[in-house]
């Protein structure tokens, strides 16, 4: 029931604060650049609607080459069925009849897959396959060295694969193999270590369901962060990434020590900000703070802003200072700040405000904000 | 456009999950608490709305003997009054014609004050209320210490309530005089020093007052951390603490510290969680991440189960490390987490499930959820 911060039409400066921006250039340049990248890899590209949350985006993904799309959650994936999404991937357990009625309920409208980890959840789900009539896509997620989710790789995999190849209502589909953890490792040399351990698990793994006789058609995995090495390990055929249609200062900021592909991604997320109180000439207060983007990353940066620097954020502001060398700020002036991380900053707005050469050009509805359940 | 995660009479289990628990013994134990200490001290008490964003607790609050309500946003104020409080103080500046007009609609339905740092917020708010042909209070936000908004204590706080007594439209009320990052310090003496600091800003400032002859009603200020000293000092006469009725994980690690008076609050939200895969006999991976709860203050704690910590917080999970003293852990299973922050937590949920005696007694839906314009 918030007020939406902008009509189509408006210029920058009347657009209401604070609100979530996407530089169309520079998001048409990151949705291309993977789809392109995976066109030319001969991998499938799937990328995660946990990033952005909006079936309008997955419908461009889609448009420019995607097969389909990846959330993490059963509300994320009614919004996207809702939105015109014919193909999801439930990337993440899904615990409960009730959440597994949900998920069953979208699989008459489209494919639904899901993973799994352990003989309950395929009964669970079997069970509410069987009772919708519907059948259901399913993933054993493994573990490659995350340590979060996933059954240990090799024979406990393809054991639990030949348990749901025998379940009613389901049908197994490949693997989950992806290491969330390595994508925000430093350097490009540690993200490089940690993909070939997770392709030697993901090896053993299909080793054993070679053996045990069961077919593997889709090995399923990677982020903005490693992509480039999971696509040439030649072991996944479908890529996961999510963050790379919006980047962060997180991902700047690794990017920035190793020139990783991932740098030839651009900033297109960013939260507009009015300055709201300049109390003394090197400090400028704006009104957007944790509430309009997530902090565990540090505070946000301010785009195109020489020497002017986030140095306090609170829940409804960030003091700016100023440096020597920064222009002047005044009380009304607008500022765009780079979130520290994108997932979390998306999922506090209900609206994208799509921009191109300083125009409103579109609005879009985040209709996934909050589908936590 | 979210799912509601319960229904009245649930049990526990029965509850879908995540979703942002109310324990009702708990809040209206602090509800009472600060109210009763706000009567015996003899000062108001306006407690923050930006910590629960849901006119059912404003009202739960008035009746307990608040006077009404403070928040930070124009929305948030939107979201009060159209649930029935009467009595609005926007504690912050307000920028922009826009925002000045939805406030000054709201004050055609209950008293509306905003604060005020500079002579162009008073034009444009004087400019706002002569078209609406209503008054709006008017507080001069003062500098106590944080060095965030607020103009300096003394004469150049008087010059500004001067200058709002000259303009149409508004009525100068009094001081705010919020000392946030006050709060948080980690040792009472920090805390009293501060306050110490703020009371010193504050006197000086109603000296300049009263040297100009104006009439200064209101001071207004404190928070969870420090009211007991705001009060004490005979300056204050309105405390607008928020996070008392809710408490988190950073109150109570300071609190712990010291046993400030604030200790007498108890944990009252919480956020439940569904254990989704337990990998290995140690580690237990539970639904619940960054979009359900806010992680810059580090990760939740475990409530009520000895031994197991949360040691891994990514946007859709939180890694249990239990350690040889910890209950195992099931798949299915439920725990309660107690949020590092709860502002920002609050923040991302559409409901709060109420809870007495293991079962649902309430649904109270955050209208002020997102109202962060």
């Amino acid at each position: 029931m918030n007020v939406i911060p902008a009509q189509i039409g408006d210029t920058i400066d009347e657009i209401d604060t604070p609100a979530l921006i996407v530089d169309l250039d520079a998001f048409e340049h990151n949705v291309h650049k993977l789809a392109s990248f995976a066109r030319s890899a001969g991998v499938r590209l799937r990328p995660h609607a946990k990033t952005h949350k909006c079936p309008t985006i997955s419908l461009k993904q889609i448009a420019a080459g995607a097969i389909g799309q990846c959330c993490q959650k059963v509300g994320e994936a009614e919004a996207l069925v809702r939105g015109g999404v014919r193909d999801v991937l439930v990337s993440n357990e899904v615990i409960g009849v009730t959440k597994l009625r949900r998920l069953a309920a979208l699989a008459a409208d489209a494919a639904i897959a899901l993973c799994f980890d352990a003989t309950e959840q395929v009964d669970a789900a079997s069970r509410v396959a069987t009772e919708f009539g519907v059948e259901i896509g399913a993933m054993v997620e493994i573990e490659v060295g995350m340590q979060r989710c996933g059954v240990a790789a090799g024979k406990a995999a393809s054991d639990l694969a030949r348990y749901i190849g025998d379940a009613p209502g389901l049908r197994f589909r490949g693997l989950q193999a992806y290491y969330g953890t390595a994508q925000h490792m430093p350097s490009l040399g540690e993200r490089e270590d940690a993909i070939r351990n997770a392709a030697s698990a993901v090896r053993t793994t299909l080793d054993s369901l070679e053996r045990d006789g069961i077919a593997c058609e889709i090995v399923s995995g990677a982020g903005t962060g490693t992509f480039a090495l999971e696509s040439s390990s030649g072991l996944w055929n479908e890529l996961q990434a999510g963050s790379y249609v919006f980047m962060d200062t997180d991902y700047a900021r690794i990017g920035g020590k190793d020139g990783g592909l991932y740098t030839e991604f651009q900033h297109s997320l960013f939260v507009l900000a009015t300055i709201m109180s300049v109390p003394t000439a090197d400090r400028a207060i704006v009104d957007a703070g944790l509430k309009s983007y997530s902090g565990e990353k540090g505070p946000p940066w301010v785009h195109g802003r020489e020497d002017v620097e986030d140095v306090g954020v609170s829940d409804e502001h960030g003091k700016l200072k100023l440096g020597p060398k920064a222009e002047p700020l005044r009380m009304g002036d607008k500022v765009m700040l780079i979130p520290g991380h994108c997932d979390p900053t998306v999922n506090l707005h209900d609206w994208y405000v799509a921009v191109r050469a300083g125009r409103v050009e579109s609005l879009w509805p985040i209709t996934a904000r909050g589908a936590s359940s």
